[in-house]
């Protein structure tokens, strides 16, 4: 039996640029046809980048997606030989909102199938019912070289295991007109156990189907998203058989339905057949973050960053992840020293700037603060103090990082990580300040952990050993410790995965925070813990609203993943 | 024939505090009772508030919402002779989400009726299918003092003049069950023009089913979004028979269907039979601002708020805005004169504090810019300037104000206004700094007209001529005008309704600006005019990420109303 020759085409596109997403679409064409493909399939939406958000909601935006459909269409007559499979928004005669999640194919100069989208996804950071309408219950399938080929796009393979989420199943349709392969492209972002959670679940759905899927993903960062790329193909009896590359671009070309060898082909994660096992969660955690600043810092036109060194655990992530996104000689740290840092604080940070080839800047802060205290002192009639003193000397840094980002143009990273921004244990205006935010979806006790992971993978000291051993502290009062105000964070992250993340947990993570948290619950003192950290929560709110884009590296991540009124009364 | 005594309860419900909302509830009740009610309406989702978002997520919350629900039902055992119509979530079996946004009858401890919410808007401000499933295509009626009455929820009702936005209609549905009255609850947040949209639509719909439409809605301010109240009568033949208070509980008990007259009550908007006519634009975003500040700070735990006062004109509409909404002495200004400030600026401020009865604090910042920018050069080798000296100013400068909302608790309230934030015309930790912004969704021209209208309103000078008169400046350069960077405001006001409201404008306000922005197009000056804003917009969104919260008041505000990415290219 002749088998299919398919090129998985995952492609980094940007979100709004349609003209260089087609170009980079008709050169993995040609890539493809140097394998002799017969079938390159793109990623969900493709043309527009997923997802352009309140842009599909203008009309000029959309003929742009339209126009470079066409140019799709009519570039297709020059590969005689392919089918190619798209994804762009696609506008119909309603009722509704007139735009259909479309997945396109193209052969020789001919639209020859259009699909919608079924499922619409609409929870954590989804939202397509604000710009689509579900597409009919229909099975899309096309007789291409010989074989029965069906299409599905990305949610529309989730409904098949309980049938739970929504009322319909296009899987279970698409089932019923028995096509030889199915054809998936998604946009599904990365987060820590979701490659796995793919891989069952379409194993599991080829399985049903006794017919092999094939699954192409986005690949790149989109402000606080990360797509993995990672796309595979799902055997109804061996599994998963092949995986693309993760976190990079990957166009590779694979006969599929052939006698004998399910698979041959070229390129791509380690070759057709080979599936890399999984990543560890620190590696993952890396991984996902160099590749959200890369593409956040390209797409937004800065090719430097700058981060305020405090000599914390934090700060010294954040500058070594950057370091790896960005190349050593395009990031500056800063220390700012006050009169609460400890002469330790700044030796670390010039230990960590020197193990990794970064300029620090020293900028002392003593005179502002003195200044500042001096003016509020005569122009309010009172000596500022407390908690008002505490936050004066981090937005006097925040100011000093700015000046430094406005002058030379960097791009200034927040170092902020989630157990501080969940229980608002950080300075709005100051150590907030930032473009984007590297480690606020990782837990303090995850911040020691990937530190730890660095230095064992470079196989030398990056984050000084002093950095990863010393008590955390703010220092912004005389022997402040982050436990004067705080629990001890392997308490606090436990009670905060279950307070945040809750149902979004993987399995074993939430039975073990759950089992430790019911635990605290037995004593008094226990319950009026786990009740102050859950009105820390929900009165720090106003202070996430204003955070920059944290990048996700956890199901539930603070931004559109995690969506709670300020003005309310709860917890 | 006897008709029916509704009472329409317009209450000014708190998101997430369900025992509170339900003690309001039954309060209003036993006013209703004093006035032989027999039918107690109230609004969408009633018991939690509109809307509480992810709260709805987690199973602690959706078990309150229950009990409270629960002790709703028992009471109404005192309540004999009423039916009770509230709004809540409820879990159903799915398949789906398993939660319904639910209209629920109690009477006499039972639950004697349940509708689930068939249309879940997901547009604009609105995201309900992140939470709800849709209710069944099916008619809710009951019969109650021997009328059939029918139940819509909000939505349900705006699907009938074109049947264009969803595949059902049902208040078509309701009508083939031919009620003698429709009762809709709803949580409609209120912009300009939307008031009469309601009237028109509903007034419509009463015509087509020959039944009166009772509409209850929510009134109060929920972060960025103010609710009007206004409720209202739509009667078959008359249109709008009756309106609620604006802006303002309201609990009014209407004698319906009855014989001869048709509407007989007391209380709420002018008495029934009366309705008041519209506001003009000035007075309903004064209305509108002043409720959602209120509200804003009520539940926030402010009783104050101070502002920073340039002595430019989006600082005194700020002010004076606060001042009517919390009082004068619960108000303060902070000028900051730095080298670049007019002496008039300064005795503009005090002229405007001294009109206003508000406390006004002079903190200089010319020894802070100083000390900044020497520390810049001895740190970073060279002097600052450009953007980043402008920057510089207007961040010392929200440093103070934080500090001053530190350490006496005051609420502190941005000043910028739409024009400014929809071109990136502003600092990111400067002057965007503060809780909530109040102006923040009204372009410049409007700023003019309500400080304008605010005098004509008062009958005295409240916001001084010279404020009103003075030529734009941000004061952060020497003789800086803010037509040195922008388009006068008349010419960029136009723009920016074009390419950001564009849709959502008003039928006579969008009609304006298309010819103006068509004319503009006519040459090619006026072509790269618009093209540059629209890249200034473009390129500003990573600002707008990081604002505080902005009070709606037109029917596209920057927030959840619209959503952009920023890492993103187009425009």
């Amino acid at each position: 039996m002749t088998g299919v020759r398919c090129a998985i085409a995952q492609l980094n596109v940007t979100i709004g640029d349609v003209e260089a997403n087609v170009a980079r679409m008709v050169a993995a064409a040609e890539t493809a046809a140097s394998e002799q493909a017969q079938l390159v399939i793109f990623s969900e939406m493709s043309v527009t980048g997923y997802l352009p958000g309140d842009l599909l909601d203008e009309p000029a935006f959309l003929k742009r997606a339209n126009e470079g459909v066409e140019v799709l269409r009519e570039t297709s007559r020059r590969f005689a030989d392919q089918h190619w499979v798209i994804g762009a928004p696609l506008s119909h005669d309603g009722p509704g909102k007139g735009l259909h999640n479309a997945l396109i194919v193209l052969h020789r100069g001919e639209q020859v199938l259009s699909y919608a989208k079924q499922l619409l996804p609409s929870y954590n950071v989804f939202n397509e019912h604000r710009y689509f309408d579900s597409g009919p219950d229909i099975a899309a399938v096309l007789s291409i070289a010989g074989h029965r080929v069906g299409f599905l796009i990305c949610e529309d393979g989730w409904n098949d295991e309980t049938g739970a989420a929504y009322l319909t199943n296009p899987l279970e349709r698409l089932r019923t007109a028995a096509p030889d392969i199915v054809i998936s492209i998604n946009a599904s972002p990365s987060s820590i156990g979701k490659r796995e959670d793919r891989h069952r679940t379409f194993a599991a759905a080829s399985a049903r189907s006794g017919a092999p899927i094939v699954y192409v993903n986005q690949v790149g960062g989109h402000d606080q998203l990360v797509y993995d790329g990672a796309s595979f193909v799902a055997d109804p009896t061996d599994g998963i058989v092949f995986e693309a590359r993760r976190f990079d671009e990957d166009v590779t070309t694979l006969s599929l339905l052939a006698e004998g060898s399910l698979l041959t082909g070229t390129g791509g994660g380690g070759g057709a057949g080979s599936v890399a096992s999984g990543l560890d969660r620190p590696e993952f955690y890396r991984r996902q973050i160099v590749l959200g600043l890369q593409d956040y810092a390209r797409r937004c036109g800065f090719a430097k960053a700058v981060v305020g060194s405090s000599g914390g655990i934090d700060s010294a992530l954040t500058v070594a992840l950057a370091v790896e996104a960005l190349g050593h000689d395009n990031v500056s740290a800063v220390t700012m020293p006050s009169r609460f840092s400890s002469a330790g604080s700044v030796d670390d940070s010039v230990e960590l700037c020197r193990n990794l080839g970064v300029v620090l800047h020293t900028h002392p802060i003593v005179d502002l603060v003195d200044t500042f205290v001096a003016r509020f002192e005569s122009s309010f009639g009172q000596p500022i103090g407390g908690l008002a003193l505490q936050n004066l000397q981090a937005r006097i840094r925040g100011t000093i990082l700015m000046e430094y980002s406005n002058q030379f143009g960097h791009l200034l990273l927040t170092t902020g990580n989630k157990s501080e921004l969940s229980v608002g244990y950080c300075t709005l205006y100051g150590d907030t300040n930032g473009g984007l935010s590297l480690i606020g979806d990782l837990y303090k006790t995850e911040v020691f952990e990937l530190c730890r992971h660095l230095n064992v993978a470079a196989d030398r000291v990056v984050v000084p050993v002093t950095i990863i051993e010393k008590e955390p502290s703010a220092e912004l009062a005389p022997d402040q410790r982050d436990t004067d105000s705080l629990p001890p964070y392997p308490v606090l992250d436990e009670i905060l995965k279950v307070l945040i993340e809750g149902e979004h947990l993987g399995e074993i993570e939430r039975a073990d925070a759950v089992a430790f948290v019911a635990d605290l619950g037995s004593t008094e003192e226990g319950r009026i813990l786990v009740d102050r950290v859950r009105r820390m929560i929900w009165t720090s709110e106003y202070k996430r609203r204003q955070a920059p884009p944290i990048i996700r590296v956890r199901s539930r991540a603070f931004g559109a993943g995690r969506q709670m009124p300020i003005a309310a009364r709860y917890g």
